[in-house]
C-alpha cells in the first residue's frame, strides 16, 4: 500500500488484511521509497498517494514488474501516454488500472445510463452531495452527462424536448445539451440519480455514497482484476463484467 | 357544475356521479345563467371556468345563498377581499373554498414541508413535470418554498449550508434563499419532492400527481367541507383535519 | 397489425401512424385471414391477438415470408420450438420476435440488475401496482428476482446476509434466494425497484410505466429491428444495442 | 449525562458540548450516584442508561427537582404511570420528557403519515434495515402502521383496496389492517418509507438515518423543551411545534 497513512489507505489496509484471498506485506507512505519493492515480494501496489507522488510511483512499479492499482487524481492526458508507452517498452506483463472512482454502484449507474440513454427521448441528471462541497455539479455527474450526450449523439438523438421560456435558473446545468441539478444538503454524502422518460414511462437508476468503505469492494476488485491486465486500464467499469 | 363542458368540469361531472352522498343537479357552461340557480335547489356549486367569468359567478352564488367550490385560477387579492366583504355583508352561513390546487397529495406535502422546515438545517425543492410545461419552477415549487422560507425565518434559522464556489448554474432559482430545481421529463406529469436534511438524517416529501382524476378527491371533500365553513376560506389546506 | 382492435391493436395502429419510416398497411382482427398478407405488401406484421391465435398467425406469416413482432402472451417451450424448426425449414432471412415485456424501461431495469447481481452484498426486488392486480409478486419481478440469482450464483455468490430472526412474514417472497415485496396502491400503474448494496454504498434501479403508451417505443424499436435478425428471438433485450 | 460512557452518551456529551446554548456539567455512568446531582448545579439531566437503572434515576432526578429527557428504552405503561404520580405528588414544574425515537426525520415521518393518512384509499409502509437486524418489521414501523390504522378507523374508512388472490408472502405482514414490508441490505442503516395512493396521485413520506448522529438535533430539542413543560411528556413529537 502506497500512501498507508492516509485516510484512503487506512481503509484499504484494513480491508486488504479482513480479504482471505490477500495478504498486505508492505506499508509505505510519503519518504518511503517505492524502489525498494520487488515483484518477488509484492504483486500489486495500491496508489492512494498524492498527485505530485502518483507518476513516478507508477513508473518505478512497472520497472519492477509489479501490478499498480491507482486511485490518486491529477492524471493527465500526457501522464497516461507516457504510462502506456512505458509500459510498451517493458514488454512483460504488468498491469495498471487508473481508476478516478472505485464505487461500484457510482461506476454502475453511470455505465447503465449511457447505455440507456439511447432508448429514451428525455434525460436528466441530479446529483446530491453534502453542503462543503464547493464545486457543481460534481465530476461524476459530469462525466455521466457527458456519457450519456455522447450515447444519444451516436443513436441520432436530437436535444431532449423542452418547452421552458421562463426560469431557466431552475433548469440546472447544461453539460453537453443535458441538464444537471446539484442539490446541497446536511446529511447527505455523494449520491447520483439519472432519470430517462419516453411516453407513459421512467427509467430511474440512482447509487448513494454513503462513506469511504463503499470504495473497497471497487478497489479488491481492481487488485484481483489488474494482473490478469496486461498494459494500461483506464476505470473500473472496464475490468467489469457486464456481458 | 358550472364550466361542465370544460375537461376539469367534465371529470368533476363524474366523480359527483360516482360519489354516493353527493347528487349532481345541474350542468352549465358558458352562455347559461348563473342567476337561474336557487338554494333550494342547489347546496353547492363547482366552479372551474374561465378568470374572466368566475368572480362574477361566485358573486351571484352568494346572493343566491348557494356555497361555492371554486379552482379558477386568476384571482387577485382585490377579488378575495370582495368576495369577503359581500359574504360579510350577505351575513348568512354561505361559504365559497377558493383552492388553487385540489390535489390533496401536493397541498399535503406543502404543509408537511412547511410545518418540518424549522426542525433541519438544510432543505431544498425539487419539482418535475411534463416537457410542455412552459415556466420553471412550477407555481407549486414556488408556493412551497416561500412557505419553508417563512417557517424558517419564523424559526430563526439562518440560511442552509452551501459552500458552493462554482457552478452556480446547477444550484437551481433562488426562490426566497431556497433552492429549486425543475426537471422536464417525456412521461412525467407534476411531481415535487423536498427533501430536508440534519446530520445524518433526511426527511424527503414527495407527491405524483399522474393525472387529472387526482384532484377529485379533493373537489369531492371541498364539497363536503365548504357547507360548514362559512365565509371565505383560501387553499384546500384549511379544511383538512390535521389535528 | 393482428388483434387491430384490441386496446394494445389501436395503440400500436397510432404509433405506427405517427412514426415518419413506417407505414401501416393493413389492420386485421379476429375473422380476417392472416394468409391473404403477402410479403409484396407486406414487410412487418405485429401480433396482439389471443394466445389461442397467436401461434397459427406466426406461422402463416413465416410461409408468407413476412417477419413477425409478437406481444401476444400464452407462447409455451413447444409453441417457441416449433417456430424455431418452421423458421429453420424455411431457411429465408424471416425474423420473428417473441417479447412478453415491449417496456423498454422495465427490459432494461431487469438486464441492468442482473449485470450489477455479481458486485453486490445484497440485492432485493420491490415490485408496485394497482391494487386490482390479483397475483402477486408479479411475473416482471419474478423474472428479475430469477435472473438475478442466476447471475449470483454464476459468480460464486451464497445467500445475501440476512439476519432475521422473528417476523419473516414481512420479509416477502422467496424467489430463487431473493426477496421480492408486492405493493399494491391506488394510484399507481406498474413499477419496479431493484435495490442493491455493499458496504457503505446502494445502487438502486427503479422503472415505472404510468400507462400503455410505455409500451410504443418498444415495439417500433422491434418493428425496425427484426427485419434485420433473420430466425427466432426471444425478449426485447436481444435487439438492444447495450455495447 | 447519565450513562455518559455509553456509545449514545458520548455521543450526546460532544453534541451538548457544540451548543452554544448549553453547558455540560456532569457526567455519570454505572456506579455514580445520581442523587448527589442538585437542581442548584443540573437543569436537565438526559438518560442514556439500560433498562434496570433508568427508572430509578427518573425518579431521583424528579426528588431532586431535576428535568429529565431520557431515551432508554424498556419503559412499560406502569412504570410510565408511576413517573407521571411521582411528578404529581412532586407538584413542582419539573418536566420528564421519555422518547422511544428522537430521529426528528424518524418522528415526523409518523406523524406526518398518521395525519396524511385519513385522505388516502391506500397505504403501505416500507422499512430498510442492515442486514444485522434481527426482528422484523421494525418498531418505528410498527409504530407508523399503527397510527395510521387508528387514524382511518377514526375517519371511518374501511380496507385498503387490494385484489390479491395468490403470492400473500410477497405482500407483507399485516399490522393492524395495514401492509409492512421489511428489506435488510447491507449498506443501509435504518430508514422508513410511507406510500399513500388516490386515484391519480401518490404522497411519498420517505425517512433516512444515516448514523447516531441524526439523534441529536432531536436531543437538543428535547433538553431546550423538557424545561417548559411541566410534568410528563411521552414521545418527541409532542414537544414539536407543528402549528
Amino acid at each position: 500500500m502506497l500512501g498507508a497513512h492516509g485516510r484512503m489507505g487506512r481503509t484499504v489496509c484494513e480491508a486488504v488484511d479482513a480479504a482471505p484471498d490477500l495478504e498486505l506485506v508492505a506499508r509505505l507512505d510519503a519518504g518511503d521509497d517505492v524502489a525498494s519493492l520487488t515483484s518477488d515480494a509484492v504483486d500489486v501496489a495500491v496508489d492512494f498517494t498524492v498527485p505530485g507522488a502518483t507518476e513516478a510511483n507508477v513508473h518505478a512499479l512497472v520497472d519492477a514488474g509489479i501490478h499498480a492499482v491507482v486511485g490518486t487524481t491529477g492524471w493527465t492526458d500526457e501522464s497516461r501516454t507516457s504510462v502506456r508507452e512505458h509500459l510498451g517498452r517493458a514488454g512483460g506483463d504488468v498491469g495498471v488500472l487508473l481508476a478516478p472512482n472505485f464505487g461500484l454502484s457510482a461506476v454502475l449507474a453511470m455505465r447503465f445510463a449511457a447505455q440507456a440513454a439511447r432508448y429514451f427521448e428525455s434525460v436528466e441528471v441530479i446529483e446530491l452531495h453534502h453542503p462543503e462541497k464547493v464545486d457543481a455539479p460534481s465530476g461524476t455527474a459530469r462525466h455521466t452527462a457527458a456519457a450519456i450526450a455522447a450515447a444519444r449523439a451516436e443513436a441520432g438523438l436530437g436535444a431532449a424536448p423542452d418547452a421552458t421560456e421562463a426560469g431557466w435558473d431552475a433548469r440546472g446545468a447544461d453539460v453537453d445539451g443535458v441538464r444537471v441539478h446539484a442539490v446541497r444538503l446536511r446529511g447527505l454524502v455523494a449520491h447520483e440519480e439519472i432519470l430517462l422518460g419516453n411516453p407513459g414511462e421512467q427509467l430511474v437508476i440512482r447509487q448513494d455514497s454513503f462513506d469511504r468503505a463503499s470504495f473497497m469492494p471497487g478497489v479488491l476488485l481492481g487488485i484481483r482484476e489488474v494482473v490478469r491486465r496486461p498494459g494500461l486500464t483506464v476505470g473500473l467499469e472496464n475490468v467489469l463484467e457486464l456481458g
